[in-house]
């Protein structure tokens, strides 16, 4: 499993999250998803869906391929 | 289940498959998985992970962002 692209991804969500002020519990919430994995997801160990990725990104209120602005 | 973004991506990946000169089945042997599975994201009936998409933008020889720009 090449787990470099999940890493990528959850630094990604990390920095956009906090661009937007938000903490993992409050971005958990807008999503409705717990706040542990959110955490999972931004320390990269979550293999997640196209639908979670996509509810993540209109929670942060922003496009999916911005989600994806990063070295792959 | 937001059924339409699965429905938009896969419009996209189609897309691309096609500007890429590639069949479903040859897209299929370049990613290691099945014609039928190719299809079925490209209709939208695959909520697929990150990883997989990852491996089929690798298969593609684009970034992951590429495969995201539609409208959502």
């Amino acid at each position: 499993m090449n787990t470099k692209i999940l890493k990528n991804f959850g630094t990604r969500l990390k920095y956009i999250r906090k661009e937007k002020g938000l903490t993992q519990e409050e971005l958990a919430e807008k999503v409705g998803i717990h706040p542990t994995y959110v955490g999972k997801i931004e320390s990269g160990k979550s293999n997640l869906s196209l639908l979670m990725i996509f509810r993540i990104s209109r929670a942060l209120g922003i496009k999916l391929y911005e989600m994806f602005e990063f070295d792959n």
